[in-house]
């Protein structure tokens, strides 16, 4: 076991794109257990869009990170210490640790994870946030019915990837739009989506008018921007807008662009909603079980784009806000990945 | 009885803001009755915000008014010649019939009216659209309760006075947004609104903040534009905002101004959601019998803004989108109104 801890500790609050110098790489000593707590080997790091909100001053549906305190991220570890009859050494654990290779924490901040069921990584990604929120932000905020036209950016992430493939599930027709045929051609070949959007290299309105004739019935909205604006302008009668995400927005220096395109709200009869998934947390069992139901038929397929060792974690932040990944984003401490399969 | 009929037309559609070089001032003679029908002399003309939208091409809720057409308008008149069983001579009616002195129209297209119930420009407000777009958009959409918190702007129009009395009648506690020291008395004296805030000359911001210290429950928009943003900005947890119209960008050379703070949709786990009234025209009947009964007991009081004559119709409609109307603005045909009352 190393003696030693490093961390990213958020140094300063970006103004615009977040970088290697909001971040401030730490040594420190690996603090001493007390009674009902647990040593954690952080094996991945969760990579979310979310965490740039966090970098963020002021009022959100959480309390931003402060100067000098370790980046809040979610984490998938192994108990290699504990003070706890709840958590034996061994077990593998869920929790948000934040961006550092050991932490301490209280045994019932840890949630017992079984990698049996499916591979560490996934619980950061279809059955960690994102895919709660993927399952709650369409079927319940959306409310998507059986026959409906979904519509879904950022359709190749970690939660558009999954909140299609439920949306397919569900019986609609469902419709991507990703950056690069790369992505494109992932979800409508591998993900079964009925057609796929290049908003790089397409006319988003035109593509819509073609995909969806009949209008949208849910769009789920992890983008914002100019996207929104045109999914706004194809919705059909009585529409679902489910806001999960304004990731083209998040680094804007100058204010938010709102959308303009509002009132076809008003003209469509259609509701606009946002959500936070934390507060549907005594659900997640629910869904957990339905989606790894899905995941083991091989009915669901949760991918990771993994990226190599903890250093490279703020290169890794600015490859998801350069919507460079395809499937959720990780960071896998390598060496510790690996004496974990020892 | 006039030979003659004047009408005035859509003659182009307004770029920006409309005046009377949008219309074509018209005399003919009046038409015919078939069958079925009634002549209708117009005593009362509606002037209304969504005037301006049918006046764009496009689609919309409802067809554009198309050039050459008589302007679309709600309208009170009186019978002055029938060919139908269902309408006498001399019953009053409510209907459709455009900016025009006389109209034959199809007896099912008129809905008689008991001008005993209520005087007759209140047909055309609080007992008519306006008054069912308040009911309808505040009870249903924005299902606002007892105890909540109801922000509404244009709150010394049409829509925005009667909103505010139906959610003061409901246990709500109601904060208006008007333009000018007398509108705002005139809500929170005779209406008898909890608060009012004069956008001309406040900080809508910083009044929000003084005036809705829990937050917004339901924000009942009438205006969008900055108002909007403020109010978005100030919601509470699960609050609804319902979006009724949009008057400050009606007029909008350029295009719409969309709401920036629209990601405290998320944050507040909160709704946006457009009605158009129409949909609730199954249930008229029930809210205009518990708004007539409120209006007979005194609990609700309906105020029109009379226009004098005919011919003021383009000047009328000027002084509505500048905000300058309080109550329900409502042109009189004067003269006809005189023969109604000899």
């Amino acid at each position: 076991m190393a003696a030693l801890n490093h961390q990213f500790r958020l140094a300063s609050r970006p103004a615009g794109m977040v970088g290697r110098e909001h971040f401030e790489y730490v040594e420190e000593a690996i603090p001493d257990l007390r009674d009902g707590q647990a040593l954690v080997e952080v094996l991945y790091i969760s990579l979310d869009p979310a965490m740039r909100g966090w970098m963020n001053e002021g009022r959100s549906y959480v309390p931003p990170v402060a100067i000098g305190e370790v980046m809040r991220a979610g984490t998938v570890g192994r108990v290699i210490d504990s003070r706890s009859d709840k958590l034996a050494v061994g077990a593998h654990v869920s929790s948000w640790l934040g961006v550092q290779e050991y932490a301490v924490a209280d045994a019932d901040a840890l949630i017992e994870i079984d990698p049996e069921l499916a591979p560490l990584p996934t619980y950061l990604g279809a059955l960690g946030m994102p895919g709660m929120t993927a399952y709650f932000g369409l079927l319940d905020v959306g409310a998507a019915k059986e026959g409906e036209t979904v519509l879904i950016s950022a359709a190749a992430g970690a939660v558009g990837s999954v909140a299609g493939q439920i949306a397919k599930l569900k019986g609609c027709r469902v419709v991507g739009i990703a950056g690069g045929p790369e992505k494109c051609g992932w979800i409508t070949g591998e993900l079964g989506f009925d057609a796929a959007i290049d908003y790089k290299h397409e006319d988003v309105g035109r593509a819509l008018r073609q995909h969806c004739p009949e209008g949208i019935n849910v769009y789920f909205d992890n983008v914002g921007g100019e996207i929104l604006d045109a999914a706004l302008a194809r919705l059909a009668r009585g529409a679902r807008v489910v806001i999960c995400g304004a990731i083209s927005q998040y680094n804007n220096i100058d204010s938010m662009r709102g959308p303009s395109n509002y009132m076809s709200l008003l003209v469509n009869r259609a509701r606009m909603q946002g959500f936070v998934v934390i507060d549907y947390l005594s659900r997640y069992p629910e869904a957990m079980r339905e989606m790894a139901g899905w995941i083991s038929d091989g009915r669901l397929i949760a991918r990771e784009d993994v990226v190599e060792g903890f250093e490279a974690f703020p290169d890794a932040l600015a490859k998801l806000f350069a919507g460079e990944n395809t499937g959720k984003l990780v960071l896998r401490l390598a060496d510790e990945a690996a004496a974990d399969q020892a």
